[in-house]
């Protein structure tokens, strides 16, 4: 894509099925983005490339998937000054705790914003990007009231779905 | 402050030592904010309100630092679509793991940006809305870029005099 | 239910199978129940209603399942007296540490009653409620102490079930 | 004291001054107590009498204060049908993250209502015992709401002081 | 069995399949045995009668089996001076470690001897109590010796097992 | 110490403050013991020889002190068939945790029976021990029991003077 | 093998499918290995005599890889000059944890290069014993410079095969 | 230094403290080094270089000491051939576990040879340099080979004053 406005970068093409929840939540809200692989340890020029040339490209984050030692996040935020989104991926002996410490306990200066860990943080990750887009496009932060009342409605869905099958409605 | 560009809103104003260096970061960058006391647990309407409203006032960017169960970040991003970025206190007999995994571990729909533990993590709290801002503000990008390249200088100050203080420069 | 006496609430109906071990340890003593799916997250009206709704309706207690960033006990707990018995949910990479610690970790002034993480918090805190309405219940006090008397001769009847099995009785 | 409301059980003297917090909650709703220092493990046979004696006694709740390998709460529960809330205390090689683990992790049948390591937990913990108490006593239960609003007015004082100190007000 | 050298005591009954291996490893030393369910919470009259009639019956080590909370090998070694040995079951949403520290963390005065999590635990509390009984008995001592001697042939045969798979022998 | 019955060995002179707690143990029941300095890693061959040695100079148990990755008491375990006993050393930068899991995880086959992190664990080390020897000397099983009962008058005279200075006496 | 550049021992032939990593990548250059198997703790002299004839026989490094209270890495460390490169192998209750704290916190005196837990540090260990070899060898060194660039490569054409699939190429 | 044998790189200053002691070790064998400053983060392309100049300048091996998110270590092998020695610095709210994990668990192609976490962990760098230089230095060997022997040594004096102390020599 020639100027999508987020990059999703993962450290290796294992974790596809984790961050395309961040692609799929950027899609929902008509984010466009580019999705891919560059590792901070086996490709660091790539990685540094991208996350450096990032912004003269109109990028408005980065969001980095990366697992155990997760450096990735970091080394993308050394590269640019542009908001950098991090998502811990499970698996692993230590199942994601160690790719958490390596990307939200980030030294004063260069901010990594740690999502949880996941599917549900990839999503997160793809939904903050949104958010962050939104502060300049009226529009998409329309979007978001209306994607905020429609969790609500699902919750209450789900409540009386849940009360039907208890018998009580 | 009337309209503050981001609002700094911790659990308890003994968290005022931790979270002052968001404040730092953001006037650094000459970024506007307000700094207040509301619990998610014992002032919940009020930190309720402090989110619903923080979009209608101009606010860009939530910044939250809370402890032990650090319930307030996600109850401030429940009621906003604003960026909300979280600091886990440290502290209390777990030191801050508990309100690390409180803040970072959130269910899919309600994105939380976590830093790091402690004062790292709120300085780069500051810097992370700085760069939010910088998206769409030329003259605060080139202020990060500069900030970019004077830790760069910091490091390389350090290396020298480390130099002559080993008798090697 | 016009007025049950417990309260159950969970994050998502997804929690169902872990916490209907609540509403049965209920059911066991005869005492009523509602199950609802609250989020602190997604629908923290709704949450916060029905916790500050609760004792007028004759709430006597309100027991709260949720997992990963666990708030929703915290906050159901922020707005009501009655008391409030969390039962942290497994799963997730962290299998509900992380849970367990967003609910256990209450800062002085809101207490939250937090029991073991899945099935057994769950079903322990049905018979936690159950304890509580039993200080004003003697019939329900006296269910209470046959309960326990027929736990520890569910323990002597396995016991001697072994002792057979091992060819020793 | 001949007839007291609750009972606070602690595994040494040295926890003391952790669990006062709890006697401070308890006498500021004018809920009477009686503290005593019995041990799972050097006096069983009197941690068990305090527990299976309560009920008669006239005692509505239990709180255990324990630490490292913490077996009172569950010992206690063992021996009475009466609500058990139990305070793991810090110190230690482990800083009570095993006193919470042995608190918090009964198995199914003997519930033990666990409140946050250290004086918050113990405070939570009398505080926990009056809402008990306030379901039977309309008056406490008025207590509890002005409490309760007392909180979000401390929160507001802190946050007007706060607001002076920054010179914004 | 009238007069076991050994007495096994497990929580429940599904600690079976893991508490076997410490029986096993006594019928390999010709120890003799006696394996009995017996809860700290749900039967908690008849586990410290075990313990303090074990001494008078000639058992010479008890061995305790539990999970989650593990109070049982504490409230076990509370009723009696004889050694107690302690083996954490593996599962729930902890895997054990909540019952290592539960047994391991033992105050002072109370000695609770803990084996590893699960099987290998297991095997050795047996093995441990065999190497009791070999204090008083040289013949049993002298099996010892055969049996540390025979599990170093058994990895030789290992040894040279892999050498040949690996073409090498 | 010619024919010591305990053998004390820790893995650096550093550990004495804390080892010195078994030491007062085995004292004060008239046990009889040798305290050595042996690395399991720095100077193994002499902790091998400790252990293969013990037993021929009629040692009957051996208490093992060590921090960090805590090897010696497996070491000392793998060359003798007497009951070994550990304890982890608190310090380093996990506090013990590392020494637990090093001594307590032992494969089958080599019993390590471990106690509690620190002084706690180093005192019942030393009355393990002295319930090992107590099965074969009445007399000192005899003094067991007093101590037993020492423990328990210990705690209700603390009991009592918490009464006394609660006023309540 | 008579002269293996490098000895890969491990504590249990269960061992063999992560180890083989480490031997699959000193084939890839060309490096000899002799693979063994040998328990700190079941066999403690043979493991001790691999380590100390090691370097007569030309060995250059030892790769350990061991399991749970993981000493075999640091048994051998102690009875030899050549760097010793530690795997912990995942599994058991602690997935790891365990053996990662055991082989990396050794005291100061006796160094042990620990990998990651299980397959990836295995092959890393074959790699950083081959990096070791070739700074002695230039053409292995050259060998590793090319492995980096397919490495890079690697990356690169998964990145491709990426936007291959997402349509994007 | 013009052409050191081992090259020291911290990502602070604040880690000199810690990292000396590599140098010390390095000292003692006559070793050459080089310390300096660099941060991945801070200073990426200093970091960088250093790692990708350090071979053409005759360096044998990088010891890189790192905190919290410790990237340094990594981000050096991705850049080299050289043997990489990580050591993870102590403090911070999670003392040293994260910068443990961050450095420890690399995936496979890029291995971080990891020490302990603080002093003892720069001291095994040092050391374990030394050990990689002797491979190709008899004299260095030789001087490792009495240095083990001096820590036996002074093991024995250890232990000989401890019996001087405890009045049994």
């Amino acid at each position: 894509m020639e100027n999508p406005q987020v990059l999703i970068i993962m450290g290796s093409d294992s974790d596809v099925p984790v961050m395309e929840e961040a692609a799929k939540a950027l899609d929902a809200f008509g984010v466009t983005w580019e999705m891919r692989v560059a590792s901070a340890h086996r490709s660091p020029k790539k990685a540094a490339d991208l996350a450096s040339n990032a912004a003269a490209r109109g990028v408005k984050a980065i969001i980095a998937g990366a697992g155990v030692a997760a450096h990735l996040a970091g080394v993308l935020a050394a590269e640019t000054i542009l908001p950098v989104i991090a998502v811990p991926m499970p698996g692993g002996a230590l199942n994601g705790v160690d790719a958490l410490y390596s990307m939200v306990q980030m030294p004063g200066g260069i901010p990594v914003a740690t999502m949880a860990i996941g599917k549900a943080g990839a999503k997160n990750a793809g939904l903050f990007a949104v958010q962050i887009l939104a502060l300049g496009d009226a529009a998409m932060a329309g979007r978001l009231v209306e994607y905020k009342a429609s969790m609500a409605e699902e919750v209450e869905a789900k409540d009386r779905a849940l009360q039907v099958k208890l018998g009580r409605a």
